[in-house]
Formats: structure tokens, sequence, C-alpha cells
């Protein structure tokens, strides 16, 4: 039988948030952060914590749980030597924002055959065990990364993890995701701050009669400068490519704009709006993973809109 | 005595919600509107509508009601001249989101002795009798004009409307309007437009993945064509100013990210927003409309923020 224990590396929003799922989920689980100030908190809660990272992964190693780094980008690497030392069995997934550089990562330290990527896309606004909270990835989307060579057994591991947790899991490669996420991610939090700093230029007056479309299409922009230099700047290429369509699309509407007319750009962004409404989620039912051809049917299902709610039993019946 | 009788011309969510509020505070109030069908709803309701606009001006006439213009910018001067003839003696506002298009055109029809342009800055996502909302405009913000001529009374008669409706008033130049809602309201609708068609760009998955910063980023995106056309169109010249300083910042974003980093932009962004956070409105309670140098007083401290929430009477005490 499969272990469902689960060993959570960084205890920020998210991996703090997954701790609590998980442990509400009924599933053995524990938790490491490299500073004790910040799991205060945690352990007051009676939460399974604490800062010995070589114990917590002695341990994961010792039950074969699931090792889910949620640590920042630039502290990923750390965190994979140290699993490549005491746990280099184990599976392991993260919840970092961008996926191929974490994939690139975790082939360097030798870890890629046990390892299946994450990514919850769940709010990141604030941060600290107080903002954490167990039902953060309710009806959540939570991407399970589907890169060739993924193991069968760690990905039904890692998706169910996400489903105990309340999300809905979104089949897909490392690549794809990144490119995907920031066009509907990335590229927002940098229309907001473009946003912000032209209205602020615009002095009391302007912030003074600020309304609803101000106020939301600039909302990201109060988010940590950290934590979103962290993920832009982490998708770069990606972003660069998102970013020369807006730019494109928003030079096109300046040159119309001088003939008077907003047009083509409204017209079509209106008609985009309206394909995120109308877009609806399928279920994936029929691939089984480690059935022949699973990983690529899989991805195809995701890249048309499919999500997977159960896990099928890859046994007979 | 000055009439408190308030006749309204264009019964749609603004008009509507004006007819409404007017009638909750209080006073007389009647409202036109060019199409039945459209104030059907209305009539039902007991509301004092019709779609005959010679004997609304003639009945706004007899009484000294102030009149609101509350149709469309390209409806706005054949409503104009049929007030010129039928009314040309009454107070005159309108709520029409750009300030000095409709300025001139009061002019051209000769109206501008009794005018002072408005706007209450209130949602327009959608229309309709049935979204008419007598609450619409409480706590909202409502610019009322300072502009060179405009007469004490007939500002105190709009500004008193406002405030009875809920809102608070900001003293402000047309002009000085339109460049402060061409960055705050107008620049969001064009970058809401853009983000939408960047994400819709990458199919099902992206838009299967987008949460909270794409939905809030294009939101305003679902407004109907036709009213953010009229909007952006109507306020060409100053979109064009806040539109280049966007491009500006995206463009050197772009040259930043080819270098792996987005700090200038993200840190600059969230400077604003911080500002726009912390923005305070202070209350304008030392200057009376009529007194010598009230309108540019009014003006120059709505320009640093100051809202006024009460009228002070030009009487002596």
């Amino acid at each position: 039988m499969t272990s469902s224990s689960v060993c959570v590396l960084g205890l920020g929003l998210i991996g703090g948030s997954i701790l609590r799922a998980a442990h509400d989920a009924g599933r053995p689980v524990w938790g490491w952060n490299r500073s004790a100030d910040a799991i205060a908190g945690a352990t007051a809660d009676g939460y399974d914590v604490g800062t010995d990272l070589k114990a917590a992964l002695t341990r994961a190693s010792d039950q074969d749980a699931l090792i889910v780094v949620a640590v920042p980008m630039p502290a990923v690497d750390s965190v994979l030597a140290a699993i490549a030392e005491h746990a280099p069995a184990a599976p392991i997934t993260d919840v970092v924002s961008v996926k191929a550089e974490v994939a690139a990562a975790v082939t360097a330290r030798g870890l890629q055959a046990r390892y299946v990527g994450g990514h919850p896309m769940a709010g990141t606004n604030q941060s600290g065990w107080s903002a954490t909270d167990p039902t953060l990835f309710t009806d959540a989307v939570w991407v399970v990364s589907t890169d060739r060579g993924v193991d069968a057994d760690v990905w039904v591991r890692v998706a169910q993890l996400a489903l105990d947790c309340g999300s809905v899991v979104v089949p897909a490669e490392s690549v794809e995701h990144d490119r995907a996420v920031a066009r509907i991610s990335h590229l927002p939090h940098l229309l907001a701050e473009a946003l912000a700093m032209v209205g602020a230029a615009g002095g009391p007056l302007a912030l003074g009669l600020a309304a609803g479309s101000f106020r939301d299409g600039t909302r990201v922009a109060s988010s940590s400068p950290n934590l979103v230099r962290a993920m832009t700047e982490g998708n770069a290429a990606a972003l660069r490519t998102a970013l020369d369509e807006a730019l494109a699309a928003l030079t096109a509407a300046r040159e119309e704009l001088d003939e008077g007319s907003t047009k083509t750009l409204v017209d079509a962004g209106n008609a985009a709006r309206l394909q995120y409404e109308q877009h609806q989620r399928f279920e994936i039912t029929d691939i089984t993973p480690g059935e022949p051809g699973w990983r690529e049917e899989l991805q195809d299902a995701g890249r048309r809109g499919g999500v997977v709610r159960q896990i099928r039993s890859a046994s007979p019946g």
C-alpha cells in the first residue's frame, strides 16, 4: 500500500496551507521551515513542524512520504540538495509558480525519476503562517506536470494530494504551463503595475476619482515586489512573448486612437473576455495513469480544458 | 426659494438611478426617455416618466427644475437643442463621463450660463431600468464642474443633487476631469481589453488556469463595447497621453526583462498602488459658492484631494 504521509518543506502561505489541508484530509503530515520564528504559530496550533531539515527528510525517507517543496525559487536548489542526500528515493513534488526552471534544477540534482511538478493556482497576496488557510485550494486549479519521463505512481500521488486539498487537477507539460501562466498570471501583474503608475501620476485628483476599474485593475500591484519579481523573472522567456503581444495590441490601439477610434481593441478584448467567461472545463474520466499513452493523453486533454476530479485506479475493474 | 424639482432626460442605468435616488430623497422628480419600451419597468414601478420631451421640458421650465442630461454622448446635442427651445432658462447639468466635449456642445447651443457639468463615478457594467439602483451613488464621488463662468447658484443646485443621491462632490475643471479619468477609468479599460486578448490567445489551457489576477484584470472588458468606445473615444486626447505613459512603462519593462529583471516596473507600480491605497480625501469646509474667488478655491481644493460633503449657504451667519 502507498504511504499517505506528506512532508512539506517551507511553511509560507502555500506550504502552510497544504500542511493544514492535508492534516484536515486525515493524512499524516509534518513540515519543515528554515526560520523558527515564522512557524511559532504553527507550533502553537499543534502542528508537527520543526527546523531540522535532515530529520524531516530522514522521516520522509523512512515512511515513503510525498515531499512537497514549497520554498521560494531561490531556495529550491539547496532544498533539493538536502533531498538528494537524505531522501533520494522519496517521491517529490513542488508548488513553485514556474515549472520548467524547477524541473531543470531537479534534473541537475539527479532526482527527476521521482519528481512530478505541481502548481496550485491559489492566492499569494498575503504571506506567513497567519495567512494560511486549509480551504485555500478548495475548487482551485492545481497543475500536475505531464513532462516526458514522469512516473505514473508518483503522478497519482501528487494528483491525489491536490484532490485531497479540494482542488481539481489540470495535467500540463512544464513548458506549456509556463507559457499559459505568463498570459493569465504574470502579464496581469505587469499591466497592474503600469496602470498604478499612470494613475498615481495624475495626483490626488485622479486617485480621488478612481473607482472600481482602477481598483480591480491595480489590485495585484499591492503584492510584495519580491514575490512578483520572483514569479515574473522566473518565467522571463514566456513572459516576453505575452508582453510583446500586449504591447502589439496596445500600440495598434494607440495608432487607431489617433483616428479617434478604439474599435479594434475594444471589440477583440470584449470577445476574448466572453471566451473566458464561457470557458467550460470538462472532466477527464477515461485515462488511467500507467496505461499505455496515459501521459500524452492526459496532456492533450489538459490542453483542451480537461480536469481530473478523481484518480482512476490502474488495477483491473 | 429654490425649486427642488428634478427633470431627468434619459433613463438608462445612471439616469434611472438618479430618478430613483432623487425620489427617495423626497424631491419632486420626473423623467423622459426616447424609447417607451425601455421605461415600461419605470412606469410599472409608479415613476413619473414619459416619452414626450417637449412636455417634460415645458414642465421643467415652469417649475424651474434642475435638468439632468443623462443620454449617451451621441444623443446629447439633440437633447440640448430641445432644451434651448423649451426650457432655455432652466438650470442644466449632465452625467456624461467626459466633460469638455459636453461643455463645448452646451456653449454651441448658447446654454452655458445655466450649465454646470457633472459626472458621478459609479458603475456602468450593466444597463437598463432593471439595473437601476437608488443606492448606486451612495459614497460615490460625483465631479461637479468649476469651469470659468459657472453660476454659483446652479453649482449649488447640482452639488446638492449629488449630495442628495448620497455622493461626495469633487470640484474640478472639465479638462482636468477628463485628464484624470483617462488615467483611472479609460486606460483601465484599454489594458483590460489587451489582457483579455493575450489570455484568450493561450487557448483553453490558459483560460482554465486563469484565477483572480486575470479575472480582476479583465473584468471591465465585459462592459458593452459601445459604452467603452463612447467613453474612450470621447476622451481621445487625454487618453492618448495616459496610454503613451503606460506604453513607455511597459516598453521599458520589456527591455529590462531581456536582462531578466522586472525590478523598475514592479517597484514603481507597487509604490504607486500604495499611494492609491493611502490616498485620503479631506473635507472642504471653508469655501462658500458665490463669495469672491469661490470657483478657483474649490478647484484648487479638488485638485489636492478635497471633497464637499455639505453645501455652505451664502446667507450670513
